[in-house]
């Protein structure tokens, strides 16, 4: 095992061992850049060590070798004179985890060194600076010593001296913030800073290594799923100072504008500082064409770099550089981070400039950033810290509003043209109207996969959720958070990109026009194999989707077409004891579906609309009985009779159930309120009827719930195509209805084969495939266990956001092998919230399945993860 | 295709083919036997007409030839003199299905041959009782009259003529009835009754074959679960007439007593009568003895023919028998029904006697039947018809004791020594205790699975569930069935074998000591190789199971330690905010708990016994916020304040869940009170290491239930086996205890190979298991759909009582063969309801489970079935 790879010894092109910084300093190098010599320890000196609890045998002595090879190639020496060599110590992962792994920088300053320093540099200034920072460095990052310590000597120092910034002190306070930096070593820590430079790197090499390991970097890693088991590189490197006197300074710079995408313009530049004060952000920087003013021949070489690099990584870099007297020196590349408008830019241009194909150009973008592009965004000028409070990022874009506390008053005050913010502990599904009225959501309970956070998304619409220091109280129409209170009407702004919420209004940015994206999906249209269409509910939505360009609806849940003003009706079907009501009630009904399914299918003419029959527990539709004793108990205080409340609360008893989810729901209420379906069935042929006669092309498709058994799938199936022969014979239209239905339960995937010989399409419903296979409810799990879950790394990842591959993605597979081979015409989809999630398309476009369905707008970040899901499947393939 | 088999040209063991009677009249004719020549329309020509809708071509030419060989054989005319030729034709499927399809007698008869009947017999009253029953017949069975018309004419002719019986009317009264009985056919059906006599036999085999698709046949074989596929054999006989003056006669017998299993002692005999008759009970019939005195030849006879079949069957008799003028006729032999007690002696001796091997006599008895012979039950004196109402047999035996209405009363009047019936709309885990003091249990819900029927069936207590006419008003304490009354302290009786509830008290039979029983299961045990442990939660349960022969307890479930007065201190571990309560709380339950776990090892030293952790719902131990609501309206109502019931109610709320089986429960419970587990794995080691102190043999083993990733598992685990090395490094012993998991989440079995790498054994929970793969909650279903479905056959069977194959069974098989791939040294076995199922011990054993477990009634039951698997697998794979 090769323990140090000097930066000039490999091209760079080993990631896994080098990491990504030791990867691009090797790189560059090789190209011939001006980077500071420096040699990397490879990640697999870090596996080692976390394996055998110690570090390999000769690290140390090769270490001395590679030292030595650098005092050598700089002519300067550790430790010693005429010219000191400082080192710095950086972690460097393969992927990126920024700020979360350490850095100790100005390795070699003692006592002796800052001497020779001040007189290599004329500056005692400078000297004791590079000291200072070294001593606060290792106190924190290698002894472990509470930075805020350090942070109160120079505060006091400044306050003493009136001074701004700490180059305001004198060389003086900074040789005595030294000293009093040592004194606290000494008095907290176990035990002191070695003078010896070698002692120092050693220590300071342990601890970079040591830190893969630390809280905050366990916990990026399970926030961004990257394996425990990688290990981090430490990266030795000369220290050039960007603090050596006006003739120095650091900064970053992007080879294109990361928000617009524009080429060669963009830069940070700070005079007489070091890497740190940049990223800081205490000191206002200067921009490129300032940087030209100041050191133009510098400026060219930039430039000419930055050129250099993009075109060698054919990718948009980020740069970091360092200018020591009038020299360049550059730190580090990477790919550079970019918004989605600039990451959809870039790609477009870089492929028009020749630099990359066009599946490289779709592989370039975040396939779930497109859903911002949309919507409107808090300005890059507001802080974070300006929020009130802060809840999950539930549904991304911001809105502003009054608070409204109930579904009714967003609906009200919508139509009154007043914006709302609905303010509520959590939504159900009886407040759909209420949030399609409201700008934004805002809950106090639940994550990403809320209720709300579900609709707001399928919505487009803004969300916090989860925002657990809101207290809100519906019977006094009061909210509250830190003390500060909402009342009705008080504006809100909400960001659903950060889970921000401020009070009043913020500067927010209009969405642009983006003509490059239309060009990107053309391309990613080209590439995929798989389908995308949409989970809609309305012609409005259907229309969107449409304009997202999915090809069809793959998910019509009817359901929502139940609720608000309906729900009388429906409750009447369920509840009342009157045939004749009941049958009325239906009648009735079956008019509104009608015209609900028939706008839905002109929406979508000539392209397949797949209804799905009524689904969701009962208890959705009625009134709880909690409630309703809850309201007896108000009338009863407020001496008002109660007798048609508990003659409610005594029917309701007959269809309470303790577990809803597996209760009397699906195609087992379609089989025992025997009419309901056969009525929704006759309704949507008979809304093909209509529009076949008005001259469209309508693609019906009817989908069975909630099957756990073929019986269950003929019984239904019998009944639809009854009504389909029957609206066949009576107008002489020879109507073709497919049926399908939803494999969502344990038991549907498990017999797949002898359902799909009773249905012409699959649907994988994996949000409840993923509730059965775990066995949790995800609305009670969310409050009660699943975020701790996922915060203590008990699961690696959400299974209702990124479908679980080894249990339910092994049920969609079995299903999908065992559905097709018993009737190879089968369609097979997935309609779940996993449709819309670039990893889960990924997993089931590699099964071969027809489609995924998502909700409008996701529909376009499916495109994209669809086609990077084909490319990548195919380069995994490649010879 | 053969399409017509002469009794006497097969030899009758085809039963597939001529269905069980026309295989056993076969079979009687080639012994030699008495039997009236016939022959046998297979159940392919029925295959046939149902799949093609007519009948085979060349059906009735052969039909026709083998009429004209019967006229030979018995030298008889079909429709002429001097001897007429007279038949009956009568389904015979190959399973039996008493009552249920369609026999029709006499065809044959018409004007014509009533005169000859009547000059050939001198008996003008038999020969219109043979005209009159023919009509009857073929009016009802082939043409669709309903019986009631028929049996109208003659209740009319005997009050006409002051008769007890129709045996009493005149030849005259029975000419004018059978006129009236063909005036009732022109009036109400479509046709008329043939006098051709060949067509009245077409007719009749028509109807046979068609009573295979009528109702109630269709809905038993549901029951029963035969296959629809199968189809019912025809068997057309010559008739033979036991109402041929006295010298003749009808009567059944069997080779041993069906109670008692005493040979060759039991059958009726009805003098003057068809066969018929003796199945009406309408008149009191004679003791083989009297058959003797009557005609001791044919006694002698008869008594030789039995031994004769028991030797050939080598098994016990059912005969139908008749004596046409001295002479003996045997017109049916079947496979004597009998009691659970008698086909255990039978058995027993059987082998004794030498007609059967162990294996054999091992196949003899119904597993299912054991549990009742521990049981008293309802006399056979009791009439059915004189219960206040009927449920469900929910768990069998039979109790009396005076009515309550409560746990807490139940639990009061039983310390008081007075014996009770629990009744209750449905019982939950809060009333386990009352259920535990209670002789018996009633409810107005739920079914076979409900809460009641599972605890009380694990109990050994009778229980009769969902007596939907029972209306149980808690409030008042009064019950009401038809307009009775039951108040708290009346006395009732169940039957939770038949599901009868009486008034008051009846005559009741205490179970008999059955020696027979333990040489029989000791077989058993020698052949089986699944081994069968209990489901035992207390010392008292794992006694029985012990004497029962349970070889461990494989599981005990610890919530049911968490109820009855424990509950306060678990609803202060959960609900309190104030650490102190809490610590102090779980410090109670520690110590209570060491006592229940060293209860149970000590009732079950030597032997293996796993302890569950704790696993239910977090609701069953919390007070519902609905009932806290309705006591606050009660209290306002009456004045008194609240403030306790609303502070307990916020409480409440926090942890109120929408589908608490899909919640927070087992494991993530475990994970989130911290302390919980370790708790209770500390008791549990405590209590261990006090067993081996006290000289015992204590095996135990941990059990963490409701895991869907490894992960919860492998963090469990450490848990416990930090206890368990405390314990050993506290003590000097050198403790084991195995640890392991349920399988009770489908994605538990999808990953098991992961899962299995961090358990020593398995346990499936099919309980769960199957609602969730149905997506089914077992106490919700029950009252709402599952009862339904299982009556219209959407489902075959109940999946909570027997282990779903295709779908939870696939589960079980992946999961065993994936563990034991990752793991060779894991013991799996299954705890479920199912564990006590003998079809699902079948399926369990043929994939080779370890063992299971089941309630301490069923452990007879399981040893059995086990036994009866391994016995059906090895004749399966014999050459």
């Amino acid at each position: 095992m090769t323990l140090v790879y000097d930066f000039s010894a490999t091209d760079g092109s080993d990631a896994d061992l080098l990491g990504g910084k030791g990867a691009g300093l090797a790189r560059m190098t090789t190209l011939g850049l001006p980077v500071p010599p420096g040699f990397t320890i490879p990640t697999s000196v870090c596996r080692e060590v976390m394996m055998t609890g110690k570090f390999p045998e000769d690290l140390w002595p090769e270490i001395g070798e590679a030292v030595k090879r650098l005092e050598t190639a700089t002519g300067r020496s550790l430790g010693g004179g005429p010219v000191p060599l400082l080192l710095s110590v950086r972690s460097g992962a393969k992927f990126s985890m920024p700020g979360m792994m350490d850095t100790v920088l100005n390795i070699g300053a003692n006592d002796d060194v800052v001497s020779i320093l001040a007189d290599w540099s004329d500056d005692e200034h400078f000297a004791w600076d590079v000291y200072r920072r070294f001593v606060q460095m290792y106190g924190n990052v290698v002894l472990g010593l509470d930075e805020s310590m350090f942070q109160k000597v120079l505060s006091d120092l400044r306050t003493f001296r009136g001074a701004r910034s700490d180059a305001d002190l004198t060389a003086a306070d900074l040789q005595s913030a030294t000293r009093r930096f040592q004194s606290i070593v000494t008095d907290h820590a176990d035990e002191g800073i070695p003078s010896d430079p070698f002692l120092q790197l050693k220590g300071a090499i342990s601890a970079v290594f040591r830190s893969w390991n630390s809280d905050r970097a366990v916990s990026y890693r399970r926030i961004n799923r990257i394996s425990d088991d990688l290990g981090t590189a430490a990266n030795v490197q000369m220290m050039v100072f960007g603090d050596l006197g006006d003739s120095s300074g650091t900064g970053v710079c992007f080879t294109r504008d990361p928000a617009s995408g524009a080429r060669l313009s963009y830069g940070d530049y700070l005079p007489r500082a070091q890497g740190e004060d940049v990223v800081a952000g205490l000191r206002n920087t200067s921009s490129l064409d300032d940087l030209r003013g100041l050191h133009p021949e510098c400026h060219r070489q930039l430039i000419e770099i930055m050129e250099s690099l993009e075109t060698h990584y054919r990718d948009m870099c980020d740069i970091e550089f360092t200018i020591e007297n009038d020299h360049l020196y550059i730190l580090q590349t990477r790919a550079g981070k970019r918004t989605a408008a600039a990451a959809v830019r870039v790609a477009v241009a870089m492929h028009a400039e020749g630099l990359i194909d066009r599946a490289t150009a779709v592989t370039r973008v975040e396939p779930v950033s497109l859903e911002q592009l949309h919507r409107p965004r808090v300005a890059n000028s507001v802080k974070r810290s300006a929020a009130l409070l802060h809840g999950v990022a539930a549904s991304p874009g911001a809105a502003s509003g009054h608070a409204v506390f109930t579904a009714e008053a967003a609906v009200e005050k919508a139509k009154a043209g007043v914006p709302v913010i609905l303010v509520t502990p959590q939504t159900t599904p009886d407040d759909i109207h209420g949030m399609s009225a409201a700008n934004g959501i805002l809950t106090s309970r639940g994550g990403k996969t809320s209720h709300a956070a579900v609709v707001a998304r399928g919505m487009g619409k803004p969300a916090v959720t989860g925002a657990a220091s809101l207290v809100v109280d519906l019977e006094s129409s009061i909210a509250s958070a830190y003390g500060t209170e909402i009342a009705e009407g008080d504006i809100l702004t909400i960001d659903g990109t950060s889970g921000a919420v401020y009070s009043g209004t913020v500067e927010m940015v209009e969405p642009e026009q983006l003509p490059e994206l239309d060009t990107l999906l053309s391309w990613a249209d080209e590439i995929r194999s798989i389908g995308v269409r949409a989970n809609a509910d309305t012609p409005e939505d259907a229309a969107l989707a449409r304009r997202r360009g999915a090809a069809g609806i793959g998910l019509a849940r009817t359901e929502h077409m139940f609720m608000g003003e309906r729900l009388e009706v429906v409750r009447t079907i369920i509840l009342s004891s009157e045939p004749e009501a009941r049958t009325e009630a239906m009648g009735a009904l079956e008019r509104l579906q009608v015209a609900d399914f028939e706008a839905l299918l002109e929406a979508m003419d000539g392209l397949p609309v797949i209804i799905r029959l009524l689904d969701p527990p009962l208890h959705e539709f009625l009134p709880s009985r909690f409630e309703l004793e809850r309201e007896m108990l108000r009338r009863v205080r407020a001496g008002t009779p109660i007798d048609d409340l508990q003659q409610m609360s005594d029917q309701v008893a007959i269809w309470e159930e303790t577990n809803p989810m597996l209760g009397l729901r699906g195609v087992r209420l379609g089989l025992m309120l025997g009419n309901l379906y056969r009525m929704q069935s006759r309704a949507a042929v008979t809304a093909l009827v209509r529009r076949i006669r008005a001259g469209g092309d309508p693609h019906l498709e009817i989908m069975i719930p909630l099957v756990s058994d073929v019986e269950e799938l003929t019984r239904m199936r019998a009944v639809i195509e009854d009504e389909v022969a029957t609206a066949s014979a009576d107008t002489g239209l020879e109507l073709t209805v497919p049926i399908g239905t939803m494999i969502e339960l344990p038991r549907a995937a498990l017999t797949a084969g002898a359902i799909a010989s009773e249905a012409d399409f699959f649907s994988f419903g994996t949000n409840d495939l993923t509730q059965m296979t775990y066995g949790l409810s995800r609305d009670d799990a969310e409050g009660l266990f699943l975020r701790e879950y996922l915060e203590t790394g008990v699961f690696a990842s959400d299974p209702f956001q990124t479908l679980d591959q080894v249990g339910v993605g092994r049920l969609v597979r079995v299903a999908t092998e065992e559905g097709r081979a018993a009737n190879p015409d089968l369609i097979v989809g997935l309609c779940g919230e996993h449709g819309g999630d670039p990893e889960s398309i990924d997993f089931v476009a590699g099964l071969g399945l027809d489609y995924v369905s998502c909700s409008p707008p996701r529909i376009e970040g499916a495109r994209l993860a669809a086609a990077q899901a084909a490319i990548s499947s195919a380069r995994a393939t490649a010879p």
